[in-house]
């Protein structure tokens, strides 16, 4: 590899926010500009968008009390986009980059983000312009290939996870059947971290569907009933991509006004239809009164005030790394990888090849599923627990013994 | 007022649960363990509901360590009710008081629990014997009578600032209409409380619905297309109480199969219905793509690992008093008053009568809600920003200067 070169560098956020994303984003700040290669940091307005259109800011005049803020703030401050650049659209970004002499990429993002860096950086190949273009991976559904888990994932379990532990808690006071429908499309990671505040043997949530696993609405339904006869309540997680038995989403089956983006996937957060329709189907079919549904919705990925501490200093490493390793090689995705479980949980990073997380996706493993196909298992509490820092211990009476 | 008697006292928890609700029973708890007038501290598991059927828990066993755990878990540890007692149903819980020896009844709750203890206290008076019903004040919609505000709304308040918040910086990142439904049957103060935790001057939530206000479908659709007109993008936060231009709410005109409560109160949480309508009313008149609509539900009031500490430290004070206060007099409910404003704030705590506090209600305040109807005021700011706790600065860049 040569010697890496004296050129600005674009910074971009790309898809849809997490908590964490401008923890990366700060890392990569802070690390280029303790290096002497970097003439100017541009911050890519709205990501790709900003790049065509040259709307950049100067992220090498922000002050420490600024990036401190922006460390802990919700949401891609530089603004997103959903735009999945096709070879037109990411010739435009490359000679961008050749008339601002950019010749270092770092693009925080999911597979798609990756894909954009692959074929930017593969056409910078072609005619041997040295471009070093870093995918930092970022996804509240914790789908990418090749790392152990994705920043932005921990953030959202961490919500989820507190928010099911108030809704247990709830449940128990005033009984009934609650129904929380969770975001995850494909993957069902962020509708297991549901269960990850479970501290007594009969906390909620009782059944937990993930996309990886089909169930008809009869069986959910039946489930349901049985949890009810033996407790006199039932807390649910749905993800919000579960399908039917014959593999169609019940979103897809349910939507009225379909609205598909540009990726060519159907609205499946933003609506409260899933929940309603589930709810229905329960109320209908078990006649118990005291049914109730949520969307947790877009709070999952944006609520304010709320980090898991580990995640916020992975993702701010993982941005780190992006830059040191542009340093040394021409591209590349940064990886984590586990290196120790439990209280002795720790992580190292990696480079690995855009191609291996491009366009790629992870889904929940088989050994994190249980063999009904509606809950988790130990594997994945010991696997997600550490990513969220840990959750408070809560205290119930009502099970105490009587006076 | 005769001397204190030595006796057994009875404490419970109603209505819907708050992230504070155990604070306060935490307050009852340490502060009735040092003085020797109370025999027996009986926890009524499920409110007036375990007083019938004689369920309690011994509330004086519990370690400190449990009692700190309890103190920061959301939710009614005891278990509520929804149960509204009439006068035979007062008569059953009087005749197990004398059967016990029960001569203190601390009861949790919001206006109808303040009616139970008042109706109770009045049999008790009737035949002379010498009851101390205390109400402690609790609801996250800060609608009871007398007191400045209430135990469990600066909590419910912080999460729905930084829900906002986040949901904010969202919008901007990846700009549309996003609709917010809020909880608040009668009262807007939750709703409101969407605004505090604004930063810039362009920040959301940009419009603000509460039930005091009514508004036509067309002037919401219309307001809403005034922002966006103007910035892009709009932020609206509603109250699930919100009403029609004749008063009816809107949730009860689109209830297909309506639920009424023991209170006859229409269900308006639980359900996204209320929250997609708007969402389908705005996308179609305004032809505007990106519309999506989270109704936070139950999360607002049972999300676990965030509380005001100004809340927390307020709703176990509540139950402190209430203990002194029944040390003295033959009833009443705790009440605060507001002895300081802004970095100052600071409150008192009095007694006042159950007669007081017994079934009335409380609105938002005119001078909290804008000329317009659709915004608050720098009035409520000032009011509701303390009960918080404060809100974090955050950052958000794409404004910031182009390169």
């Amino acid at each position: 590899m040569s010697q890496a070169p004296r050129a600005s560098a674009v910074v971009g956020q790309s898809g849809g926010p997490t908590g964490v994303i401008n923890a990366s984003l700060v890392g990569i700040i802070e690390e280029a500009c303790q290096h002497a290669e970097f003439e100017h940091l541009y911050g890519a307005v709205h990501a790709v968008e900003g790049i065509v259109n040259e709307q950049f800011v100067d992220l090498a005049r922000l002050s420490r009390e600024t990036l401190e803020s922006l460390a802990t703030s919700p949401s891609a401050a530089l603004g997103s986009s959903r735009d999945k650049p096709d070879r037109a659209y990411c010739e435009n970004i490359f000679q961008i980059f050749q008339k601002r002499n950019v010749r270092y990429f770092f693009y925080i993002g999911g597979n798609d983000s990756a894909n954009t860096a692959h074929i930017i950086n593969e056409m910078a190949a072609e005619v041997d312009y040295d471009l070093r273009a870093f995918h930092v991976p970022k996804t509240i559904d914790n789908d990418l290939e090749v790392t152990d888990h994705c920043p932005g994932y921990g953030t959202a379990a961490l919500f989820v996870a507190n928010a099911v532990v108030g809704d247990d808690l709830d449940n128990r006071s005033l009984p009934g059947i609650k129904i929380d429908v969770i975001m995850g499309r494909d993957a069902g990671f962020l509708t297991a971290a549901a269960a990850l505040g479970r501290q007594r043997v009969d906390d909620g949530p009782h059944l937990i569907y993930v996309p990886e696993r089909p169930v008809t609405i009869d069986k959910f339904v039946s489930d349901v009933d049985s949890v009810y006869r033996k407790l006199g309540r039932c807390v649910v997680a749905v993800s919000e991509g579960i399908k039917d038995g014959d593999g169609v989403t019940w979103a897809k089956r349910l939507a009225e006004d379909t609205e598909v983006d540009a990726h060519g996937n159907v609205q499946l957060s933003g609506t409260g239809a899933l929940a309603d329709f589930l709810a229905r189907q329960v109320r209908e079919k078990l006649g118990v009164k005291r049914v109730r549904a949520d969307t947790f919705g877009y709070l999952q990925r944006s609520f304010a005030g709320l980090q898991s501490p580990t995640d916020a200093a992975e993702a701010r490493a993982c941005g780190r790394r992006a830059v040191t390793y542009a340093l040394e090689y021409s591209s590349g995705s940064v990886a984590m990888k586990r290196i120790g479980e439990g209280r002795e949980y720790a992580v190292d990073y990696f480079r690995t090849d855009l191609s291996r997380v491009a366009e790629k996706t992870k889904s929940l493993p088989d050994e994190f599923i249980n063999d009904q196909g509606n809950n988790v298992t130990e594997a994945f509490m010991a696997y997600a627990l550490p990513l969220t820092g840990g959750l408070a211990k809560t205290a119930y009476l009502s099970g105490n013994a009587r006076v």
